[in-house]
């Protein structure tokens, strides 16, 4: 799905790199979460104590996704839009637009 | 936060121990897609296709939640509905449906 | 869609009823509110101001959507719960928790 | 809230404009559809039909705020991305940046 380019432009690209270490942290605290809502199912907790602690991992993914879009908007779409000015090709704004675009609308369903 | 009942009155209150099997298979997967998203940020994988695998955890949380509440209605609502019934103290009925509500507009934000 | 029944079950049935004024006047303030950013985009106001009075709408019809999802736990699935008591009968609850759950999830969607 | 600048800038900035005639066709037909739970309410038809008809809103509403999202991002942010470009201020895409992902962020709560 993605085009192998070389690391220094791999990292223009992936804004999220910079706070790597934070949001891997983040994401192995939600998969902790998830193993939490097993283990409840297993020992048979009270549905409603479940069902808000799948809320809590909701919340928390809500924020990963956030932090997600808004590296990818900074660096990718902005990128985009000084390579289109240098270029005067407006193509390559529009396709990175559609896609956070159609990101963030999987995110809302 | 939960009173603790006989194993027999368990079993009645939480209707979803008798999917319990595939409620935990459930959960075992979204644990790995999680940690999948987890090892896609490691490697630096492109920003959008890690929204979308977020999307499909989100979805895959809403399924679980959606069983939970529907096991939480048919039995625990259900059961305290019939108990208002033969005792007709009908604080116990608005009691769970509270609840259940509160759980659902915590899922809904 | 809805099978036609004598008023006085409609009531027994149609638990919002009860709080009718309140829902209608809120939903009556919804109204205003999409109108509202009609008028936004009309005069050009800036898009993320318009976005913010979605975000309150989104909240007001989830509010809406909640009260109407409590009443028809407590007046129509109870019912059913107690009728199904009565008659021995398991389907009739069966069938009102899968219609429910089945309505939350479209609104979870 | 917004500051006030020559008509022809506010083209440039208010990129929905573009599709002005469209947006608020949709937007008055959710208009139309609030009134109709209205309706609903008041003939006290059934609630899950009713949950139905919100979720449609909700949907029509997501439709409405993604546009707009794709739009601020195309010119809004485009737009800082240029100028920040031509000046060398990197303040003006991170403010736009951050904005719409808060947008962003209250549409997804």
């Amino acid at each position: 799905m993605e085009t192998t380019t070389a690391p220094t432009d791999e990292h223009v690209r992936h804004g999220y790199t910079t706070n790597k270490d934070a949001l891997l942290k983040r994401i192995a605290r939600i998969e902790g979460q998830v193993r939490g809502i097993g283990r409840m199912v297993d020992e048979e907790k009270y549905c409603i104590d479940i069902l808000t602690q799948i809320s809590a991992i909701n919340a928390a993914l809500h924020k990963v996704s956030l932090g997600l879009v808004e590296d990818h908007v900074s660096h990718c779409v902005v990128d985009a839009a000084v390579r289109s000015q240098e270029t005067g090709d407006q193509s390559i704004v529009t396709e990175k637009v559609t896609e956070v675009t159609a990101a963030i609308g999987r995110l809302l369903r």
